[in-house]
């Protein structure tokens, strides 16, 4: 028996500085965007209505941001993050181009900092990622850091270094699509009547619905994404895990989060960037997702007249409705003497949109 | 905590007269073809035989009318229905025109009828919706009624304004295609030896399959309608409803009784007009149906020599298969002192496909 | 009650020689590639990456052979193996052409051998089936044998006549795409190290990854291939077969395991034939699938320099990891007095991939 196929990589596996170009391009087609449809329930009109993107200056429909995401995600998994014990967090992913039905798209990461963990058994690997078409543009890039378990908990390594990601995305770096046009967008479309002057920073918007995940629809997501994480699809495996069970590939959370986020914020054209992200609590087949979004700040953009950018901040919850149960987000833990998240608590993420200042005239 | 994210539309927040443009233009794509064929096991050749449906006058395969129908359906839920009690029918349907991969699918709903029910508590709404394609072209219109919750119990509305519907649709409103060339028919590709001269009003059909449907399943293919009716997807919600789980969409069955219903009535080119339709009873996960068929009527069409229209009775079952446990449709309520469905009877779909009258030489 | 719906056909409906063209020609979009990925995890290039196809000379990406097999396979079942007991084997299973979406796939069978069994109850039939796409071309084509039910138990057939068919795919028979340009391959794509230089008959690849299988996913699969094998959909139906739930359809495994394999054989551009292939247990929904490949053979291709054919025994295990729980391919039954299959292992295919010698320069 050989180790032709071995077990995915740990904490002592990378050096900074190092380049991984990530195997196995994807042209995404109709078919990717339909599928998404149906797992997701999304229904922003950018995506799924060829007319509207074309009155907005795009060639015609074009992927959802997140299916995007997910996609340049996958493709890392084997390489990173096959066995991660955590998804620890996100920093300074932008979404920089559209991508369009035929489009290819590839992944390329960089290891930008590695920090052994005071127990000896696990490192946090920092990673930066960007997706790019097949023309080389950059469609998207984020960084993210996981943790890893070492190869040989005995041997400490002594790395910590850790990089200084952005806290957030700066205005002038939000990348509004060079093709958009304002003027051709029409509420009508939408269906919704706010706008970036009807947000106020403070208010939290309750999304109306609710979204329970069965194993198929998570496992059908995720290998939609080519994403090979153990952790989504091997129940047999899983059995001898704490839980006993799969766990939901977080990205499936953000992805049913934020097609719930249209109730409320029908108007935001698109994600343009997250500040930052936590995959809070896991969350298992059978559980309801609810979505709320609290409206952090608010910014016109100068060089764009007519756009703003709303930051926002999208809470999704497990098996607790907003609506009739009001959450507690955060809570103090009397044993660790912090702050942490309730245990309903799946997602944390703070996001930008793009939306108009009115309906143009 | 503000509402901008409300829970459903009430009795009295309709008038009769007012026409609601519904959101969301929706561009179908060969990616919902695909999804449809495996979500119902469609196999009629006009949907996915590109040949079949250019030999018959098509530019390519359409899309089934029933995936038109839902998305068209799905359109108005948060408008009118997000939060029905039940839907109680359906009155003159009629699939005006094809809708091919790249149409953009739009709805537009008029209220036209209005009725409070004894109980104070509800009222059943009529509605005439319009599904159009991007050149504005009605290609599907339906009359449904629905019953709402009232806002207000204890304030009577008064309203008893049930319109006049149609109980068929006239022979001379049968939607023939206008591109339809018969003379290419060919049953080779739909390997049915039956045409419209061998079916006899009063045969009963009985369509040999069963289809077990998951909650996987239902939800998928209601998420790709873009339909939002809680009662599908939230089971957490659903917890505390009389049947202490989901509900599925009664759209999926007609859907999974007519994909049965090929086998018997292959030579069956598509589906005209619908005279009526009654859910007679809901469907869970885990139930299994079955599809029978009862020829009511034969109509030739002198405008389109060639080709009859068939007047068809689509009965769904659950968890009994007709073939083995003969079926009572109807039956004597005794408490109730009328004649009820039999619990496992879920659809009684009253509805016309057209065939051609033989193999054409 | 008539018997338009008749359930599937006896061993006793067919006659050697007869020839079967059956029905429901099938354009494949790229729908149905979006679709296979999500239910199969495939990532082979040649099937997801416009880019490489390209490189390699095909117009764009193709689709899975075995997505052609399922399509194929599948409109042969209500004339052959709706109400089959066992698909027994395969042979000679030969994919001569890419399968682009847009083409359309019809299939024609040939009855080349019938055999009673010795109970007096049933007997096996022996087809060999083409599948053609929109030009008459010949796309696949296979022998397969099914255990099929007599109408009559009491009237002996006599039949036994067994055809002689291949045990193996003659090297020259290899069907080498004519439009493939070896010097366009690249190992960037696919992310392996390995060419045919590195792999050695005898030795035993683990694949590394399980997948667990839902109701709802065998479903779709099954459905997307419109096979309408009863003993997949109907759960009321099946509550009385032994096993008491529905079988999984025996090609999804395949398709499962072959996507399993792409990790450690990565540089294999494509399936070119199957040797033979046996369903060695049923797998039902919850079971867990993991693959290993031991190498077979390796052959030059003196036709096609660059490119070599390597002989794999692929099989499929449930519910057990090999890579921590050895397995027992085939086991001695005391009781039967024969070799038979370990009770986990559900797949035993011999197939040969098409692999350049290196990376061209």
């Amino acid at each position: 028996m050989n180790s032709k196929a071995t077990p995915g990589p740990y904490f002592e596996d990378f050096e900074i500085g190092r380049t991984i170009k990530h195997a196995v391009p994807r042209t995404l087609t109709e078919g990717d965007n339909a599928l998404y449809i149906a797992l997701t329930g999304d229904r922003h009109p950018l995506h799924c209505d060829a007319g509207f993107a074309r009155r907005l200056g795009f060639r015609r429909e074009i992927l959802n941001d997140l299916l995007v995401f997910h996609v340049v995600f996958g493709k890392t998994v084997p390489d990173i993050s096959a066995y991660a014990l955590a998804n620890l967090g996100y920093a300074d992913v932008r979404f920089l181009r559209p991508v369009y039905p035929g489009d290819t798209l590839r992944s390329v990461s960089e290891i930008v900092g590695k920090k052994e963990n005071s127990n000896g058994k696990t490192g946090n690997l920092y990673v930066h990622t960007r997706g790019q078409n097949q023309r080389g543009e950059t469609v998207v890039q984020f960084y993210r850091w996981v943790m890893l378990r070492k190869r040989d908990e005995s041997a400490s390594t002594g790395e910590k270094s850790i990089p200084d990601l952005p806290s957030e995305v700066a205005l002038a770096d939000l990348p509004i699509p060079e093709e958009l046009r304002t003027l051709g967008f029409t509420a009508a479309a939408t269906g919704g009547d706010r706008f970036f002057g009807d947000y106020e920073p403070g208010e939290r918007i309750l999304h109306g619905a609710g979204m329970t995940i069965e194993e198929a629809e998570h496992a059908l997501a995720t290998r939609l994404y080519q994403n090979t994480a153990r952790v989504h699809f091997d129940a047999h495996f899983m059995k001898s895990s704490p839980a006993g069970k799969r766990l939901i590939y977080g990205g499936h959370i953000i992805s049913l989060a934020r097609a719930m986020a249209f109730q409320g914020l029908e108007n935001a054209i698109r994600m343009l960037a997250w500040n930052g992200g936590t995959h809070a609590n896991p969350t298992y087949a059978g559980d309801t997702i609810y979505a709320l979004t609290d409206v952090i700040s608010k910014s016109e953009l100068p060089d764009h007249p007519g756009l703003g950018a709303l930051r926002l901040r999208l809470i999704a919850l497990k098996n607790q409705d907003p609506a009739t149960e009001p959450p507690e987000i955060e809570m103090h833990d009397e044993k660790k003497g912090k702050t942490v998240y309730h245990p309903n608590v799946v997602l944390d993420l703070d996001y930008y949109v793009l939306m108009p200042m009115e309906q143009p005239r």
